[in-house]
């Protein structure tokens, strides 16, 4: 062994023990993901060895992955962001059908794209001149409801006149078994983090909101989908799920699903109640488009009478979406340990989203303009429904009400290329695969017929389709 | 062995079937904590036992405690009532000093009652004609302010404001490092739910905003408190405790510390962040009670430059807690990932919340607001810390600005108890075990100087002070 050999294997071991003490500190997260590491210097000096052993150790570390260097602010632990970083967590989706990317398109865009694709109406559609009326009235109300905290259930008369509307729908729950939250997403979310454990099981339909899928990622649980049939979830399916994943918890949209539009039906939710009652599973039914039927089909909340049942509401699809209210409707103990977590992670609700609610359910205007509501999404839905036949895309039911037509494109067709085509048009789509835990949405995609009159988006979307079919005729 | 033993044991054998099947189903979660247990009937027909026997099963199952009847609606799985049930969680406190229920009680309240222990201002102290005005502004706004969803980020206008309004504090935030939340608990609650793990250990001030216990709870993580002197935290605790217990975070205020009144000192600032620097610890500076400092004392996020430190605000405290809005302001990597846990969580914030700050605080009178306030609070401070010397209670220091005074009673005396004697005539108190996690603060309480002018408190509060120490004389 010659001199500079060994000088060499002095400061590989060196090298090696500032990289073996960097590493420490990440596993012991005295170094966490994102964190600055010391300045070379600093390092060098705690370390006891040159300058240089430091660099090569970083520069090695950044070779491997482990740490990574900002220009100008020195070196910074690279390992996955977080263990809630959402973009980490699940399978890696193409950009197009992430639930997380489909949500911040539809409201990162403001009105200079069409939006076909998102969940929600247009602000024309809204009740503005009631919504302008409610502000004016809160305005000159007492001072408590303007600056004060909301209550831990919330407004005592919303309560009151929420228990009123789901006695209506045959779910009876007194007003102290409904909290009021700051939205129906809140409401689920406190749900699961009242319910849930890392790595528990949750069903869910497939295809199902897209949402459901970010928010359950964020509970670092196991997501299995059931397919959902035009009335409801298949029930043989359903019930080998339970059997195989035993789940924890099952979320669903009973009446108006989201995004297939299609119908829970008494049958299918009998059944289903029979199979959750015989697992002691608990389901959360997400009834956020409650008031756009004409007509009202089963509530697994009415079946159940809120025993494994929790019920979830909200007024952002028929109100407004920027007064921030939803509620959760659910046995008397649980909505006593979900209200100690609302207060723990939000403290008190938005008592003023509660009273303006409030004010325009009370209003008179409500009825009028909800069935004006269902009148104009029956004619679009008409509408929308045969311009999207003639463009080659087969609707997958005839939904009885609500703003959404979940349809097949042609095949060959790749929902996820054709949106990302129509993007660059700034006609912003929903692919079915965003929907879809088992990733077999990849021909369909949810139309919302509110937001689909735009005039470029059936221009963008025929010449997507012709591009996409012309690639696929030469494959 | 005669026949009627024989009968009994088999009997004895099929009850013991039957009590292992349920605990089976139990101990699989089928039976989940609060669920209904199958009907006597049904269960005897599934298992092929006599009614009788599922009767005295289910019998000797709540005699263990295992599961518990509920006249009229039949047997429940009683094992503690989920993962999340905060009431089970943490040390049992009595409800005197519970987080939880001191929230609770304020919130719940009333203006029936006196709230000199609640954390925020009465309605006649906020800007309720400015209030009113921006909620008429509103009313005349575009009609997305009214009815939309606000963008990932939130209303760009506010950010762009927050970064001018951080800027002056010294914090280099630009707009995209910032993002709004419907409140400053809800901006915590996202950072710790991005950054913790269960198990995780968090250092919070010892005392501290006892909601900051109840939130790390809700996490499930190992929460360490660390003695607050009237300059900040005791930095040679503080080291002990980074290097004994290598926490995730630290959570403090660092202007108007909550309960004390304290203030960070430059040298104890530079001190803790030296030491967070050489552990990998990120800091959440929480600094909702900025507005009220009448000169700009030291913030971790300023010298810190948003590398280590989160900085959290909101307008609960000077504007309204009825108009939900907060903000985090952090690196840009980590507002990303915060942007993603808050849609999937929340979905968008409430647009109409942020559209009202931001008119509340570019009218013009927000600044005169603000300044009345501290002119306001200055003397409450004094005339309130007089009558409570005057009472026997000692200020533990003279806070410089803020609403609290946190205030020691004479010797033998605690404060858990007085506060349960003037609960009795409406007068809620916070008692300091509620702020302590090493349960040290019993002969503290918060006075929140702008609540402690109703006539009824000092009548009360020395009546209970008479009470406790004739009890305290004659043990």
């Amino acid at each position: 062994m010659d001199v500079s050999s060994a000088a060499e294997k002095t400061a590989g071991t060196r090298i090696g023990q500032v990289m073996a003490a960097v590493k420490a500190r990440i596993a012991a997260r005295s170094l966490t993901p994102g964190a600055k590491l010391p300045s070379v210097r600093g390092f060098a000096r705690s370390q006891q060895v040159s300058v240089s052993t430091v660099v090569e150790a970083y520069e090695r570390l950044a070779a491997e992955g482990l740490i990574r260097s900002r220009p100008g602010a020195g070196f910074f632990v690279a390992a996955p962001l977080a263990p809630l970083s959402l973009a980490e967590i699940g399978p890696r989706l193409d950009r197009e059908i992430d639930p997380l990317w489909v949500s911040r398109q539809s409201l990162e865009s403001g009105e200079t794209v069409a939006k076909p694709g998102c969940g929600w109406l247009p602000p024309s559609w809204m009740p503005q001149a009631a919504l302008a009326k409610a502000l004016r009235a809160a305005a000159r109300g007492p001072e408590a409801g303007l600056s004060d905290y909301g209550t831990p259930l919330g407004l005592a008369g919303l309560r009151q006149l929420l228990a009123r509307r789901l006695a209506d729908a045959g779910v009876t729950a007194p007003p102290d078994q409904i909290m009021l939250t700051d939205s129906g997403t809140q409401a689920i979310d406190l749900v699961c983090r009242f319910l849930l454990e890392p790595g528990d099981t949750v069903l869910v339909d497939d295809p199902c909101y897209f949402n459901f899928i970010a928010l359950l990622r964020a509970h670092r649980v196991r997501i299995v989908g059931v397919p959902y049939t035009p009335e409801g979830p298949d029930i043989a399916r359903f019930g080998e799920a339970l059997a195989e994943h035993r789940p924890r918890l099952y979320i669903t949209n009973s009446a108006i699903h989201n995004p297939t539009g299609a119908t829970l039906s008494p049958v299918v939710a009998h059944r289903l109640l029979k199979l959750a009652d015989a697992a002691g599973l608990t389901i959360v039914e997400d009834d956020i488009f409650a008031d756009f039927e004409e007509a009202p089909s089963p509530r697994l909340a009415a079946f159940d009478g809120l025993d494994r049942v929790i019920a979830i509401g909200s007024f952002s699809k028929t109100l407004s979406a920027s007064v921030r209210c939803g509620f959760i409707a659910a046995r008397p103990d649980w909505i006593e340990a979900l209200t100690d977590l609302k207060i723990a992670t939000s403290f008190g609700g938005g008592r003023l989203s509660s009273e303006l609610v409030l004010s325009l359910l009370t209003d008179g205007s409500y009825r009028k303009h909800v069935e004006a509501l269902r009148v104009r999404l029956s004619a679009a839905r008409e509408r929308v429904g045969r311009r999207l036949m003639a463009a080659g895309l087969e609707p997958w039911i005839t939904p009885k009400a609500g703003m959404f037509l979940w349809c097949r494109l042609p095949e060959g067709l790749d929902a996820a290329g054709i949106a990302r085509t129509c993007l660059e048009d700034g006609v912003i789509l929903a692919p079915g695969n965003a929907f879809s835990v088992s990733q077999t949405a990849g021909r369909f995609l949810r139309f919302n017929v509110a937001q689909s009159e735009d005039p470029r988006i059936f221009p963008s979307l025929t010449a997507a389709m012709t591009r996409a079919a012309g690639r696929a005729a030469e494959a």
